[in-house]
Parts: structure tokens; sequence; C-alpha cells
């Protein structure tokens, strides 16, 4: 037996028990013949003891030699401390300690092992192990924990199996990059990694499974950034005989639950609906953070016509007020329109115009308008007496709303309106079927392929594709995407149709996803379904910056994990089995 | 809404609602003027019934083109049943359908939807959606999900936290083969899919998470059989300042738990132990099936100096005796001794002695033998009359033992005794820490190398290596290893060593596990932990055979998922992209 109870566990109530306690030294003091330790594991802190009047010399002098890190097992009579610590919920306790065993020393740790360590972020994710130490890492994996348990009790309740899907499948070239696994006992062929388990849900569906879910890691070979990891997990659920408010109500409940159990929060039902195209016209996002008003107002009747070149050229002219931000300095203003200006992106230069406190208006434009047309604008825009209007414009309507929309996002984070600890759900629903890319003259499905088409705009499909709505949906919360999915198609005629109009030969439609259209001619039943991004799900309730902070074992943004140093070199021994040979690579 | 209810809710009490059903078409008969189809989801079974008297002729015209699997949705009212069912949980019942609708037609489907189906095994693997439409593939599925979140219900409740660990590691040249993955983005270099999370678990308890847990998808490139999967799930657990004692007592807890939860099943604990030596000499197998008897008995004293050359010149002489088995034909011997010689095996031929009703023993070597040494054999092996005795013998023990197994084995199949309801459950403990291979002429570590040696046998490993007994546990039930761990070592300066007996050079050690020794060094705690078998659990119980059937898309014994027909070609493009380039394949 190492311990009697944890370092968490101890209260006034234990006075005068002898307990066996095994934990790391947080930090050693000597102060007038005692030595005090706080002992440190997942539990807590428990303060230990040593009196030299009492347990003798040597024991101190053991005690003494303990560093930071060291892992020991003691054992020794809970008393009640002298100077309580209110902070800790062992704090009114300590231990008198009669005897000291070293479990395993250690070195002086790389940085220290507190909240607010000296520790950079190279430092700790090469020891990883040791930043997981640190009781601010682990509450997240600890709410992780608690979250993936909570999905997966209300949806058993709800009637869904979790079924485990291959991890092994088959590359298809729709979607992001796959990661491919060279198969020995199939030379020259390859797996692939799964970007999600779609078709196989789908198949379940077909299979009369009725509810699947599965948390389940998902893989893209695609270059990263703070929000993307190569390998990351899902919530994953399909469901039969639904249509679109089936699942809506579903996986709402599921939100509601989930923030009541983890957050104890009550969130109101049914979550707003916005239609794709409101949510782009109001926000210039998809995914729209609604913590804060601030939307969009068209002013182009509003400010051409005047004179200014810049406006009176643009094709889009949008307005967004701040609140109370009229006090802005010129510096600050100046800050706004370099922000503006970052790279990729379209409007032209930020106009501003404040609202004094007596009403009158003064813009960076004054020598085009007029006050009346600057009170107009405050009218058309809402602003009042000590707002700030700031206007984006340019050719491209969609291009200025995503601008607008950035702006948007770092007004209200300068002005305080994006509290972490508040939350706002929204659907978007009414997504696009397909966006057209220029690049290579075709369409891509929004979604993903087998995404079905709204019923009444079937017939758009081979007159104007892109106008087609689709049956699909996203659940954002404070502008995050936590979660989509789609009504599927579950005709295998109109699923070789889509294929048909994302450019698929019939031969490769059918080497790709035969199996699938293939199933659908055997009863498959309408379906529909939708995903989480676990990471980010949980990110958000933890108030995280970046997914990695969920994650115990993250990618860097080279998809390196500089702790074990994957990947690696093979030996050829395993390269000659799977039949294969390195070509150089040329940076 | 596509359905008020399922198929499997309706009951009397329902009589006189209007319900909408949505479901499959199991199969449809007419008799007397009326239409009768039986309604099949995830929940059950409902009749319908299409009166031509009340419905007309039109919609009985279009109920009779509804073909087997046919997906339809119905309107109609609960009726009582004329002819009642007392099989079907909605046996009462019927639904006067009064509107259908056709969600999905369906091509007649190649093998019937039975659980009694006509379709073979690769016909089902390759329509596997249409297999999982079977109710006794399903309820296995469904079996595998209750399972799961019993475990995760259990080690949640006993403080375990569940953590992802990564998928995209490190390849080790220890253990299974990997299945590797190259990296895009580190051209030249290779992650590999995990064998087990074992080195990420450890690092979690050098982290201070102290009771780990997680399901989790691992992965070997191995040739398969019947009960193997290149991809499988593990229960995979750890624990902190644990010895042996804490991880048994914690995981005959759970196991008592999954019988009482899902099977309803009474095991007492604690489940008996036996060290390995035992195993080995009273069973010939280090997972005895504990369901039965027929224990091995040594019988070199009584059989040995008696002329018979074949046992005169063995290092070992065992018998087994078979319960009520003396009425064996000779044909039925026959088979026995064809059984025994299969290939790979050590023993010499098979020999019998019956004893018969008056206790006389007649033996298939009867020459070399008087009544009296036969009598002793008797009394030796305690067989009684109307017992077979059955003797195998060689000069290699452990072969002897191992084919004495399997012929143990199969006389319990072929006496009942192997019943596949009742569960024994077993811990072997105490395994060698090492097995010595021939071939390559070193020592391997016999579960891996991080497992601890008991601290008594320490010295040994400079002396004695293949004497070392591990700290190593096995769980068996009815003679399948369910699950096994260990007391892991948590030294540095032990581990090293023991890469070292196996042969590591300390560079080669230092650039596979110099994560993990290195971690060691910052305060490692005592740990032990141990990892379950999912599919293999889940297959006990539910009685199946293989692991397969508890697998929702399993590959088959070339690692092919025939049905989306993986592992596949791969484009040029993705080969480039990798840096790769194939060598053809000499068969």
């Amino acid at each position: 037996m190492y311990r009697t109870t944890t370092c968490g566990a101890l209260r006034l109530s234990n006075v005068g028990e002898q307990v066996t306690l095994a934990g790391w030294v947080q930090k050693a003091r000597r102060m007038g013949g005692m030595t005090f330790i706080d002992l440190r594991d997942r539990y807590g802190i428990t303060q230990l003891v040593f009196n030299e009047s009492v347990v003798g010399e040597a024991l101190v002098a053991e005690a003494e030699k303990l560093g930071r890190e060291y892992v020991i097992q003691i054992v020794g009579i809970v008393s009640e401390r002298e100077n309580k610590n209110p902070k800790l919920p062992t704090g009114d306790i300590e231990i008198a300690v009669a005897s000291l065993r070293i479990l395993n020393p250690s070195e002086v740790p790389p940085f220290t092992i507190e909240d607010d360590t000296d520790g950079g972020d190279d430092l700790r994710m090469k020891y990883r192990y040791l930043d997981l130490r640190r009781s601010c890492v682990r509450s997240n994996l600890e709410l992780r924990h608690r979250f993936a348990l909570a999905v997966r009790r209300y949806l058993d309740a709800e009637g869904f199996l979790e079924v485990e899907t291959p991890v092994l499948i088959k590359s298809t070239p729709e979607g992001a990059r796959d990661f491919v696994v060279p198969s020995r006992m199939n030379p020259n062929q390859f797996y692939a990694l799964p970007q999600s388990p779609q078709t196989f849900k789908q198949l379940l569906m077909v299979s009369g499974f009725d509810r699947y879910f599965q948390i389940v890691k998902c893989f893209r070979d695609e270059d990263l950034r703070a929000d993307r990891q190569p390998e990351f997990t899902q919530i994953d659920c399909e469901m039969s005989f639904v249509e679109q408010e089936d699942v809506l109500s579903i996986f709402e409940g599921m939100t509601q639950y989930l923030f009541k159990e983890l957050l104890n929060l009550d969130i109101p039902m049914p979550f707003p609906r916005m239609s794709w195209h409101e949510a782009m016209k109001r926000y210039g996002s998809d995914k729209p953070d609604t913590r804060f008003g601030m939307e969009f107002v068209e002013v182009k009747d509003v400010l051409q016509g005047h004179g200014f070149s810049v406006f009176d050229n643009a094709a889009y002219i949008g307005a967004i007020v701040a609140p109370g931000a009229a006090s802005y300095t010129r510096k600050q203003l100046d800050a706004l329109t370099d922000f503006v200006k970052r790279p990729q992106v379209g409007a032209s230069g930020m106009v501003y115009a404040r609202i004094e406190a007596d009403g009158t208006v003064k813009s960076s434009v004054d020598k085009f308008y007029t006050q009346e047309t600057l009170q107009s604008l405050a009218t058309e825009t809402g602003a009042k007496a000590s707002d700030l209007i700031l206007i984006l414009s340019g050719d491209d309507a969609m291009k200025v709303r995503k601008q607008l929309s950035e702006l948007r996002l770092e007004m209200g984070s300068q002005l305080g309106l994006r509290d972490k600890t508040k939350f706002s759900c929204l659907w978007v629903v009414d997504f696009p079927l397909f966006e057209w890319d220029e690049e290579t003259q075709r369409f891509y499905a929004m979604h993903h392929p087998f995404t079905s088409p709204k019923p009444e705009d079937i017939p758009l499909l081979d007159s104007d594709p892109g106008a087609v709505r689709a049956n699909a949906y996203d659940m954002v919360i404070n502008g995050v995407e936590v979660g989509g999915g789609s009504i599927r198609i579950h005709d295998s005629k109109l699923q070789a149709r889509m294929f048909d109009l994302l450019g698929f030969t019939p031969e490769k439609a059918q080497e790709q996803f035969g199996f699938l259209m293939n199933a659908f001619k055997y009863g498959a039943p309408p379906h529909g379904g939708l995903a989480y991004g676990l990471d980010r799900f949980v990110s958000l309730f933890a108030g995280l910056d970046s997914i990695r902070d969920c994650i115990a074992f993250p990618k860097n943004n080279a998809g390196r994990d500089v702790m074990i140093d994957a990947p690696s070199l093979i030996d050829q021994e395993q390269l000659d089995e799977l039949h294969l040979r390195l070509t150089p690579a040329t940076k």
C-alpha cells in the first residue's frame, strides 16, 4: 500500500488519524526548527511538517535533501494547522511526519511546475509530461474526460449506439488530403486514414442502426494552423427517418445538456436560426459571433453620389457601429486601419465617423460630406452620441464583408464584448450546396458530396447549380463552428447526379464510392446527421485560445511530436517489406 | 415527421391509436382478401395489415408491389390481433394500414436478411451493410456499445480519466510489426500507428494523472488469424502508487461489474490466482480454461522402466482423465490420435487407457504393462470406472504439454464441458520476465520491455535472466486471455539495464525510448496497469467464435475490407507528394 488517502482529501475531521501519503514535492521551506513541504498529487496539495524537536535531526536532514518534484511517501498524523490556508481545501490541516521514504528522486525540472510557469512553448512541448503536471493544463483534460462522458450519457439515453468504424480505409480524392498507409500484405496498395467516418455512418443507416454515434479520431494531411491538428477528434452522429428539424432538436438538446452538466449554465432552447445568406449579410461570416450586436448596415444609398470616388465606385459599402468608441484616439484608429489592411483582403481603406457628445458627426472624409448627410448616416446605422461608425467598401461585396467581419470581431474584443464565460448559440442553415472554384473551373461541395439539396431546389441542379440550397446546418457558438451536418442523399440516382456535377466520371464515381451507391439500391432510409469537433467544443467550454491546450500530446505546426521526435526515419528493412523506395526531397 | 413510434414499441394498451411507422419490409403474404406485411426496424417487427374491403383495391395493389427490404412509411390504427404471436413483443397487435408511402425501393438482396441466412461468408462480407441488418449480428454490436459504456461508468467512478493519446506516433523495432504513415511535411520520415499506447500511458503517470484509461484502436501489421485483426480495440488502463494487488483488485472488480451489468451473472471475488509455472504444469497453457478439470498428471514414475521405449526415452509423460469417455469407439480414438498429430507438435503418438465398468484397465500399450501397473496409473491419475486416460509423451516437456493442452481442450469440447454460458475467471501471475529465442540467440521480453522484475529476483538479472519473474499478470476467462499487464519499471537505470539485456545498444535505446527514460529522471511514480482486448472480451460475453462478429466492418485474412475494396492503388500525384516510389512486388 503506497498510500491510505490522497493529497486532496484530508480535513479537520481527520485530525488525529495516522495516514500514509505519496506524491510530488511542490516546494519546501525551513522556518524556526521546522521544515514544511507541500506534497502534490492530482487531487490536491497537503502540507507536511517535519518538527525537529519531535522527529529528530536525522529525518529533518533527510527532508532537507528533498528537491522539487521528488516523489516521496510519508507516514504521519493529521494535525490542525496554526496558520490555516483558506485557499486550499486541505488548508486547515497538516501532516506531522513520522517517517519518510524517497520513491524516486528528480533532477531539477527545466521549468517550474506552476500555473504561472517560466517555461516557453517549445520547452513545455518537449517536456510535455512535465507540462501536464501543471494543474491548469490537467484540468483541461479532466474537463475533456467529463465532456466526452456526458456526450455518451446523453446520446445513449436518446437511443444512439456507439459503433467503431475502421481506421484503415480507402483513399478518396474528394475533400482534404488523406494520410495513407502502405499495405505489406497487399503490395503497392495503400489504406487511407479517415477524414471522417462519413460513408461508414451512412452505411450503418442503410444497415438499420437507426441512431449511431462515435467519438472518433479523424485525420487530415493539411497545412496546420493554431486550431488545426493532423489528428483530431469528432463526435460523429447519424440518424435515420429524420428531417432537419429532428436533427437540430436532438443536438441542441445535447448542447443544452452539456452546458448544464459541465458549466452549470442554462442555455435557452430552441437556438436561434439564421440562413447562410442572412449570416453573410448581417455579419459577413457563416459563423457569426452573436454575443454582441454591431451588425452590418449597408450605407450605399447614403454615401454614394457625394463626390468621394472610393465610395462612388464601390459595389458595396458596409458600416458597423462600435458603441461608446467615439473616444478612440488617433493612434487607436490608425491601428484599426492597419488591422484592416492586413494581407489578403479586398476593401479600400477604413473610413470612420464619430458621434460627438452633442450629436454632431465628425468623419475622416468630412470634406466630401455635409453634416446633414453624416446625420443621415448616423440615423441609418442607429449610431448614438459617443458611438464610432466604421465603414469599409470595395468592388467585391463578399471580400469586403469578410474584412468587415474581422473588424467587427476585433472591435468586439477591444470593447470587451466577447466574454469567454458568456455563450451565444446559433444554427446557421440553408447553406449553398456548391461553391464554384475559379481556379479549377468546377463546383465543389460546400459540405461534402453526400449532402442533399433542398427538394424544392432540385430543378435548379440543371439550370443553376450555384443557386441550389442544401439541407445543411452548422452549430455556431460564440463565432466558433462547433459542429455541422446535413440531411444526406439516400437515392442512388441523385447521388450519381451529384458526383456528375462535381466532375466525376461515372467510372471514377463507381470506383471511389460504388459501395455506397450500391448500398443505396437495397433500401436506404432517409437519414441525416452531424459531427462536432470535440477539440474545439472542449476548448470553447474551457475558454482556451487553441485546441492544443485540451489535447494531451499535440503536434506542432510542422506536424511533429517534439516530445517523442516523430515522424522519424525507418529501417531499410521496413521499406523493403512495403515495396517502397524514397525519392530525395527538394526543399 | 417520418414516424410517431418504432416497430418494437406498440402493445395492446395502444389499441385504437393512430400511428405512423417507417421501416423495412421483412416479408409479405396474402391471405383471404388481406395482405400482411412484417415491418422491421432496429427495435422490432410490427405486423401491418391491408384489408381490401376497408382500404380499397388501389392501396392493396400497391402493397402487393412491395418487395423484401423496401423502405416504407405507413399510417394506420393499432388493432388487436386475432392470431396473436407470443414470440414477438408486439405480437398482440397489428396496424390496420390507411395509407402507404414507399420511401425507397430495394433490389432483391443477395441473401436473406434472417438470423438463419442463406448467404455465405464472402457474400456477407461484401454486402456487410446488409449483413448488419440481421438482428443476430446487430445485437453483438449493441452488446459492444453497452459493454464499453459500462467500462467507462465503472472506471470513471473509480477516478480514472479517459485521455486520448496520439495515433500518429513513432515506429519502434520491438514488438510486432508497425503500420507506418509517410509524412508529407517531413519528407522521407514516417509516423507509426500505435500497437498500444504503452509509453504514453506511462508518461501520463509521470505527469501525475494517477489513474488513466482509454478505449482505443491499436494496430499490428501481422499475418492474420480468426481472432486477430490489423486494427483492434483495447481497454487501456494505468494507475500510480500501486502494487500488483491494487491493480488486480480494481480490475477483477470491473470484470465482476461487467458480468453483473451485461449478463446478470454473479462472479465471486477474489478471482483464483495461479502462477505461470503452475498453469503450465497443471494445464500446459498460460491461459487455462478452468471451466473443467482434466488437469495434467505426470506419470513418468508409473510408466517408465517397463520396456516401452517411447515412454522409457521420454523426458515428460503426461496424462489427462476424460470422465465417462471409456465408451469412446475405435473411430473416435483414431480421430483423437489424428488431432494430436496435427502439424507443429512434438509429442509421440497418443496412448490411451480405458477404465472398464468393473475397474480393470485396458490400454493401447497393454503388451508392455501389467494390470497392476495400469491400476497404479488409474490410482495416480484419479481415473474411475468408465473414464478414459489419454497420455502424451516426448523429449521436450514444454512442447508435449502444449499438445496435451490442445487435447484437453478438444476433449472438454467433445464432452460438453465448455458451456459458453458458464464463466470461470482466473489471474495467471508471476510470468517469466524473458523468453529466450533460439533463432536470434537473444532474450525477448515476454510482456514488453517496460515490465518490472520482481524485486527479489533483480539479482538474477545478471546471473540467470531466464529465471527472473516479472510483476506481470493476465486475466484469463474460459481459456481466453482477455487482458494482461504488469507493474512497470519506474527507474531510469533499471529501464536502461532492461534494454541492455534485450540487446539494445545504449544509443539505440536512447533513440527509440529516450523520451521515456528521460521522463523517469523527473520524479516518476511507481505505476502499473493493464490492457484488455475489447473485441475478445465482448466476443466472450456474446459467446462468439470469432472477434469479427463483434466488429462492424472487419477485414479478411488478407487484411482487406472487401466491402469498400481497401487497400487500393493511389494516384501518382499522392506518391510524388510523399516522395515515394513503388518497387515491384515479387510474389
